[in-house]
């Protein structure tokens, strides 16, 4: 006998990202907002913003942007770009983040695969929009971030900011909670960006889940200084989280530069600041030739790659800020693990307390599921050794890319293969070993480059350190090592060497060191190694012929 | 043109109950659940928590249990009460938590009612299912939750609980997360309690809200004791709740006596016990006669009703543990808003923040939508001072009662009146001043029975108050007070009335003052104003009488 399910009786509403706002505007109406602006900080309520946020829905609507239209924003991190991550969404349409500092010919590209309608951008940028819009035929309207004394003057059709904005008597329209929200395109290894689409129900229920405890754990009494930029995997949910949790948000603007965050934090009462590692690095700097402190600061967040263990040593030590770390990406909404003591780590002794908390990525968030596949197919057990491939799944994860690009995403059971390479332990810790893509296959085994890494930048006048694979003509490829050298610090190729030999099997070791003065990065901060891999592939080939 | 709306690429998981058991044994292995039997302390990780869970939905499968079946819960907060929170909703079906303490007849009406299939219940309770056995047709099936040796031994056809767990290998079914989860019956001010039936959907969402930083914010670093009943209220969550935020979790079984609860706080490294107002007051009896303090607790959550300032001044100052409230109800799953720390508040000076931390009911929290409804029929200003309906509505909020009781619940907007009086301040902090029945009407005015409780309790030698409306000749009502002296305190009429005189404008000071040895209390322990109403309706008629 098949009895029919028998359904809840709770009220049948849509998580709608509007939502979020209104909350802070009627719960927590003294709550700020602050945006560095170039020739001024600019500061708001909640309350006030909700207002500016509704106006400019309503300004959109007059210009004709209706709903599944994309809008775009290029533009770094202030109080218009937040206003965008609400307005758009919550009249129906999508709000595609652009990186300004992707290659001229991928933001054509992005802008063209997304079908821009409108596009917003920073008056700095205007040289750049000017420059690819006769490429990027489906914008219709274009609307600089600014006041109207601000505007560039060079003739274009193009609109102020605040000269669109409407009266206040918009209406937050009601919808399925699944209609598209965000538009994030994210760098693969090979090929152009590809576009990961949230929807309003992943980016509530993500917001819901990054403000638990376990995560960001804001409350009314934090200060968020965001200087990850907001076209970066949804500005890590920052510009969500803290209207759930009545947190305030700082917003650096175009000049998030060191000396610029080191006083906004002290100006703003930063309790939370979030970055790449090289923000911190230069942050240190800053400190260095201030001689200032990180004053309220509490925890510093590092996301984006691993965190050398030397930067969370001086950050607690030296500063007493709680470094804290996660792991995510673009496809997860971002969040997957974020730091967190347990007992057992807890009762750890200290080096082992610090490895445990600090040199891995965190424990996995719910509702996020995530296995470790090992090459037989077989999920790892979560004893913090065995590696695999990560797998994920959970209702705030990508089911696909716009339209279709890469094809099939998930298998059959709906998991996601992240690329990411890694371990799980009994306390629900994850350890990001490398990227498949990034792993060093020499002989018959995987070398992680993460792992040399680690050793490296934990070493005595290292700033900063890659290790990828190159040819080699007997084992396929070897690690070469890359070192960027601290300011003032000569480290020779031995001392590197001799530094980092207890810490990896004598296989595992570099058989090269070459200093470099910088390393390339990518548009979101992260060191490139492809174009790495591209100039030294025959480093140890020429060693080699020329032996 | 109308465009038709874009949905996100983001993967359609349900969320189920299921899942966040699942979460806590696979990325939280060590931690453990503690449950105080007649006879032991049994200890178990949530682990094998979750492979009990599957045995026991196994073993109700075999049992006949179908998709949208109620099986009903007549228990304690024990371990395997803890599991049948997540097998039943789990598999599919219906888990009807049934209240003890209720009148058989209100028992027999409610498990009617519901249709109940099967019925789980404590040893102890074995008196009381033998009674209303014979009134119940609908239940099938009687599961005792106890070993084989702790069988009640009565010739009946008595299932023992852990005879019904079948084999581990049950796989969680996935299904439409709006599946009904836990039926929970409310006792209403008139007529018969009414069933609220939550969804996957609105457990799931309510468990991500209650784990936020503003509201339980729980972390691996914490103990629960559950001191409230798991039939009140689903237990306001916590059985979910801990799972997903890795808490450790006490349950203090049948005998939650003062000293056991107190001695598990010791025993166990308890950091936040949750209880209404009367479980408090017998904890500190107990401290005082056993000299001893509150160990590692942090948090002391007391719900149900309003937190006596008395008790939370000394739960801070001598104890050094910190009181938080909330307010909620079973209709909004149940939480409302929660105790929280803003700046503002922080800043203000002792008495003051005091009053705006603790005698109010904390702040509202996402993504519950709240309006205070003024006699005009317009919404309040969030002032802090304009009082009228609390009217709600959310994704965890009922809309309607089970088989339609009551009629309609919600207004054409879907807001349901929750028949609570109160006003919200700028900071979304809610008081709440009365329940509507409970207002007392003097001439055209209304009097807060809250309000006079609220100044009453306050006073030295009085251990509870109760303020009602009694008849009044000339004014139809007038507030009469109820006062239960403390222990060994033997408080005089005027000394009552002189110590709340500064508190109340003079028309709404109570007309008499009546001691008594206790006050009735409903089933979940509040006091029963329907009785004391009803008792003393003529007290001032009397007296106006005999004058």
């Amino acid at each position: 006998m098949t009895v029919p399910p028998l359904y809840g009786l709770m009220q049948d509403r849509p998580l709608q990202i509007s939502a979020m706002l209104q909350h802070a505007a009627r719960f927590n109406q003294p709550r700020e907002i602050v945006s560095r602006l170039p020739n001024q900080v600019f500061r708001y309520t909640f309350k006030q913003a909700e207002s500016r946020v509704r106006r400019l829905a309503k300004g959109l609507e007059k210009l004709g942007v209706r709903a599944g239209d994309r809008v775009a924003s290029l533009a770094w991190n202030t109080h218009r770009h937040f206003e965008l991550f609400y307005a758009a969404p919550g009249m129906g349409a999508v709000l595609h983040t652009l990186n300004p500092r992707l290659w001229e010919e991928q933001l054509v590209y992005i802008i063209n695969h997304a079908e821009d309608r409108v596009i917003c951008f920073d008056p700095d940028l205007a040289p750049l929009v000017e420059r690819f819009a006769p490429q990027t035929p489906s914008v219709k309207t274009f609307i600089v971030l600014c006041e109207r004394a601000e505007m560039p003057a060079n003739g274009h059709n193009w609109l102020c900011f605040e000269d669109i904005l409407a009266d206040d008597d918009f209406a937050w329209p009601e919808f399925d909670e699944r209609t598209a929200a965000i538009l994030c395109y994210t760098s693969g290894t090979t090929g152009m960006p590809k576009g990961v689409l949230c929807s309003h129900r992943s980016t509530v229920l993500h917001a819901l889940y990054a403000q638990s405890a376990v995560a960001f754990g804001l409350t009314p009494l934090d200060c968020v200084l965001l200087v990850v930029p907001m076209f970066h995997a949804y500005g890590w949910s920052l510009p969500y989280v803290c209207a759930i949790a009545g947190a305030k948000l700082a917003l650096p603007g175009a000049a998030a530069t060191s000396a610029n965050i080191v006083d906004m934090i002290h100006d703003e009462g930063v309790t939370l600041a979030t970055g790449v590692p090289t923000v911190w690095t230069g942050v240190f700097d800053n400190l260095d030739e201030t001689e200032r402190n990180l004053g309220t600061l509490k925890r510093a967040l590092i996301g984006g790659s691993a965190m050398p263990p030397s930067m969370s040593r001086r950050l607690r030590e030296q500063y007493g800020v709680e470094p804290v770390t996660g792991w995510g990406m673009t496809e997860l909404s971002p969040l997957g693990s974020f730091t967190g003591l347990t007992p057992e780590i807890d009762a750890l002794p200290g080096e082992a307390r610090e490895a445990a908390l600090h040199h891995r990525a965190g424990r996995v968030l719910f509702p996020l599921e995530v296995k470790i596949v090992m090459s037989s197919g077989d999920a790892a057990p979560h004893d913090g050794r065995t590696a695999g491939d990560v797998w994920v799944r959970g209702p705030c994860v990508a089911a696909g890319y716009f339209r279709g690009e890469g094809g099939e995403m998930l298998d059959q059971q709906g998991w996601f293969p992240t690329g990411d390479v890694g371990s799980i332990d009994e306390h629900g810790s994850i350890a990001i070993t490398d990227r498949v893509k990034d792993l060093i296959k020499s002989g018959g085994e995987w070398i992680s480059s993460a792992d040399i890494e680690k050793a490296a930048t934990d070493c005595e006048g290292v700033a900063q350190a890659a290790a990828i694979a190159v040819k080699h003509p007997h084992w396929q490829e070897r690690p070469l090592l890359l070192v960027v050298p601290a300011r003032g610090a000569q480290p020779s190729k031995s001392a590197v060497l001799e530094a980092i030999r207890g810490k990896l099997a004598k296989w595992q070791m570099p058989d090269d060191v070459v200093f470099v003065e910088a390393l390339p990065l990518t548009a979101t901060g992260k060191i490139d190694k492809k174009v790495l891999r591209a100039r030294y592939e025959s480093h140890l080939m020429a060693a080699a012929g020329a032996a």
